[in-house]
C-alpha cells in the first residue's frame, strides 16, 4: 500500500517536514513498511514552494483539494493558530484521514475534542511536533512510561525566553536590552507577548499535562507569569545563592490527587538537570512513581527538529493505516480537580527596596512571621544610603501566606517597593 | 480481552515489574485498553516471592509451565545471561507468545536472530529494559526519530563506572580505593569486570547501535577499553583543561557510511550535556540529520526504573495482541561496513613519565610530529627532580598515527612510561 500525504501550510515546519520526507524517502519507506509520498501541498504562497524543493505541480492554495482528495490518507496541518486550522483538522478527520499537527495553540485549546473526533472516525490524531520541537515527548510519556503514575512534570518549553534568560545571566544584562537584541536576531517576535508573557509555554504545558495526567486542561487552569519582571539583580542574587532562573512550566499532582499547573520564572538549584539547558534548547523533566526522574532534551524549534517530530508522526500514522488500526488514544473523559493556586506550597524569593534605617529588617521579618512565612536567608548588598535593597529567601510556605505578607507590605511605610517575587523549585 | 503475563525470573527487575503491574493495575488497564494480569511466575527461589507481594499460588520454579501455558499471551524474561534465557525466549516466541526482555547480554548477542523468529511467528519481541533502565530509548529511537538518519549516538550507559568516575572526580581519589568503596556499598560486584572493563556498556551499545543504525552488530565490532587505567592524575589534568572523564559508548557513521563503535573512557568538555550526568544516572545523546541533538536522561537501573521499561513494553505487546497486530520490526538484513579502529579520528590525551632534563620535550614532540600527530597543549606540573610527568593534548589525528607514536616511545629512553592514553569527544 502506498501512503499519500497532504500538507497544509508550507512555512518553516511544513517545509522542514517536506524536505525530510523527500531526502530520507528510502529510509522512511523501510521503517514504515510502505512508501510515503506527499501528493498535495496547500499554502497561501505557492510561489514560495520552490525554496523547499517542492514540485510546483502538487502545490496550490486550495485547501479543499487536500481535504477532499480521496487518495490522501494523512493530512499534516502546519498552519498554526486556531481558525481555520481547527475547521480543516475536523473535516480531515471526518473524511477518514489521519491528522498530524504541530499546532500547539490548537491542540492546547481543542485537543481533547479533536482526539474524540479522531476516535469516532477510527483515525489517528498525532501531535508530537506541538511541544518541544524534535524532542520525543508525547510518545514516550504516553507509551514508554505508560506503567507509571506521573507525579510531576517540569519543563523549559519556550526557546525565546530561555535564550533571553541565558543571555541576561551570561551578560548580566536587563530584560529590555536583551529582548531588543533577540528581536534583532530574529529569536523574538516584534510583538513578543506570546513568548515573554508565558502564553506559548502555557499551551505546551496544557498539552503535556493533558497526556501525563490524563485529563482535559483549560488554559485558564494554568497560573501564568512571564519573564518581564525578572531583572539582572534577581539573577545576581540567585547566582550568589547557587540558583539559576528559568521560565518553568510545571505540573504536579498533590497528595490528594488535585493537579497544580503553573508557568513562571523559577529559581532552580544550579545542579538540577534543567539548570544547564541553555539558549534555544528545551528540556522536560518527568517524575514517575516507578521510573523516578527522567529528562528529555533537544532543540525546541526549527524546520529540522519540528519537521523530525512531524515526520515521526506521519510514519506512525502510515504504519497504522497499512495495518488497518489506529493508536489507542482515548480522549480523557473526566477532569481532574485543580489545586487552588493560593494553596500551592513553594519557597519564595522576594526582592524589595526599603528605607535604610535601624529596625527595618526586624519590622519586615515581623510581617513575614505574622503571615506564617519563615525566612531562610537574607542578602543585603546594594544601598544608596537612603534606600537599601534586600533579597529574602523563604522556607516552604503557601502562596496565600505570601499574598498576606504582600498585602501588609503595601501598608508598611518602610517598604518602598516590592521589586520581584519569584518561586524556587527542583530542590 | 484479558491479557495474561508469565514472568520468568523474580529478581530485582522481575520483582519491580511485578509490583508495578499490581500497584498500577487500574491505570494500566485504562492505557492498554484491556486488563493485564500476571498469571504465572517461574523463579529459582519461589520462597522469596512473598517479598514482592506475589500470591504463592501463581509462583513456582517450573519454567515449562509458563512457556507451555496456552492462556499466557506475553512472557517477560528477566533472568539475565544467555543460556537458558535464549532457549526460553525462542520457545516462547515459537509458542506464539510475545516476549519482553530486559536481558542486555542476550539481546546484544542474539537480538537480530530473535527478532527474526518473532517476525516469523507474528509476535513482538520488545527490550526497552535492556538499556538505560527506565529511560525511554529504544522506542523513541525506532519510532519518534524514524524520519532521521542517525549520525551519532553517545551514551553513559553503565551506572557503576559512572558512580566510580564521579566519586574519583569529587574526591580526587584513585580507581582502586573508589572501587573498594563501591563494592562495599553494593554499587559494584565482587567481580567488577563486567562493569569496569566495559563489557556491560558494550552490550548496551550493540543494542542501541543495532536499532539506530539498522544493522546487526557483533560484540567484537566494538573497540572496548574499561576504566581501570584512569587515575586521579588524569582527572586532575582533565579538570584543569575544562573536561570531565566519562566511560562513553559511542557509535558514529563515517562520511562513507561505515560505522565506528567504541567504548572507552573519554574526555568531554564540561559544558557538554553528558558531562553533568553523575553517579548512577545514565544518559544517551543522539544526533539525527533532521532533529539535531537530543538527549535522554534518567536512572539506569533498579527495580522501579527497569521495571517501568518492562511494563511499558508489556502494555505495548498487550495493545498489539488485543488488536491482532505486531510492531513493525524487521530484523536488519545486511550488515553495515565497520570503520577500522586504526582509522578513527579523534583528539588524544597522553600522560607520560619522562626523564627531567633539557631537550626532553623537544625529543618527544619530534616523535609526535614524525608520526603526524600535532600537539595542542602541554601541561607539566609534577616532577620529583629526576622524573617529570607531562600531559599532552593533541589536535585531531588518527588512531594509527597515535599507535605509531606509541611504538616509537617504547624505543625512546627518555620516556620512562606512558601512563595513560585517553580520547576526547563531544567538542
Amino acid at each position: 500500500m502506498n501512503i499519500n500525504v497532504g500538507i497544509l501550510g508550507l512555512g518553516t515546519v511544513g517545509g522542514g517536514a517536506f524536505q525530510i520526507l523527500e531526502r530520507n524517502a528510502a529510509l522512511i519507506e523501510k521503517r514504515a513498511g510502505c512508501p510515503i509520498a506527499v501528493t498535495r501541498i496547500a499554502t497561501r504562497t505557492p510561489s514560495r514552494a520552490a525554496r523547499w524543493g517542492a514540485d510546483t505541480a502538487i502545490v496550490s492554495d486550495d485547501v479543499e483539494a487536500v481535504l477532499n482528495d480521496p487518495d490522501i490518507h494523512i493530512v499534516a496541518e502546519m498552519i498554526g493558530g486556531v481558525e481555520p486550522a481547527r475547521d480543516y483538522v475536523l473535516r480531515a478527520l471526518q473524511n477518514g484521514k489521519s491528522v498530524v499537527s504541530a499546532n500547539k495553540e490548537l491542540i492546547a485549546k481543542h485537543g481533547p475534542q479533536l482526539r474524540a473526533v479522531a476516535e469516532q472516525n477510527g483515525v489517528d490524531l498525532l501531535f508530537e511536533g506541538s511541544v518541544g520541537g524534535g524532542i520525543p515527548l508525547i510518545k514516550p510519556l504516553r507509551e514508554s512510561l505508560a506503567g507509571n503514575e506521573i507525579c510531576e512534570l517540569m519543563g523549559i518549553v519556550n526557546g525565546t525566553t530561555n535564550f533571553i534568560l541565558s543571555k541576561m545571566t551570561a551578560e548580566k544584562s536587563d530584560f529590555g536590552a536583551v529582548l531588543s537584541e533577540a528581536q534583532q536576531l530574529g529569536y523574538a517576535e516584534a510583538d513578543p507577548s506570546a513568548d515573554v508573557d508565558g502564553f506559548d509555554a502555557a499551551y505546551k504545558l496544557a498539552i503535556l499535562a493533558g497526556i501525563a495526567f490524563d485529563t482535559p486542561v483549560d488554559i485558564d487552569d494554568i497560573a501564568r507569569e512571564g519573564i518581564r519582571g525578572v531583572s539582572a539583580r534577581d539573577i545576581e542574587y540567585a547566582t550568589e545563592l547557587g540558583f539559576v532562573i528559568k521560565l518553568i512550566a510545571l505540573g504536579r499532582l498533590s497528595d490528594g490527587g488535585a493537579l497544580q499547573l503553573r508557568v513562571h520564572p523559577t529559581l532552580l538549584p544550579k545542579n538540577h538537570p534543567l539548570a544547564n539547558v541553555s539558549d534555544a534548547f528545551n528540556a522536560v523533566f518527568v517524575r514517575g512513581d516507578a521510573v523516578g526522574d527522567v529528562m528529555f532534551y533537544g532543540r525546541g524549534a526549527g524546520d529540522g527538529p519540528t519537521g523530525s517530530a512531524v515526520v515521526g508522526d506521519i510514519i506512525e500514522a502510515a504504519k497504522n493505516k497499512c495495518r488497518g488500526v489506529r493508536n489507542l488514544d482515548h480522549a480523557p473523559q473526566s477532569k481532574r480537580a485543580m489545586h487552588p493556586f493560593a494553596a500551592i506550597e513553594t519557597r519564595f524569593c522576594v526582592r524589595m527596596q526599603v528605607g535604610d534605617k535601624p529596625g527595618t529588617i526586624a519590622q519586615i521579618a515581623g510581617v513575614f512571621g505574622d503571615a506564617g512565612v519563615s525566612i531562610e536567608s537574607i542578602v543585603q548588598k546594594h544601598s544608596d544610603g537612603d534606600v537599601a535593597e534586600i533579597f529574602w529567601l523563604t522556607h516552604t510556605t503557601t502562596q496565600s501566606a505570601m499574598n498576606a505578607a504582600m498585602a501588609q507590605f503595601e501598608q508598611l511605610e518602610v517598604v518602598r517597593e516590592v521589586s520581584s517575587v519569584l518561586r524556587v523549585e527542583g530542590e
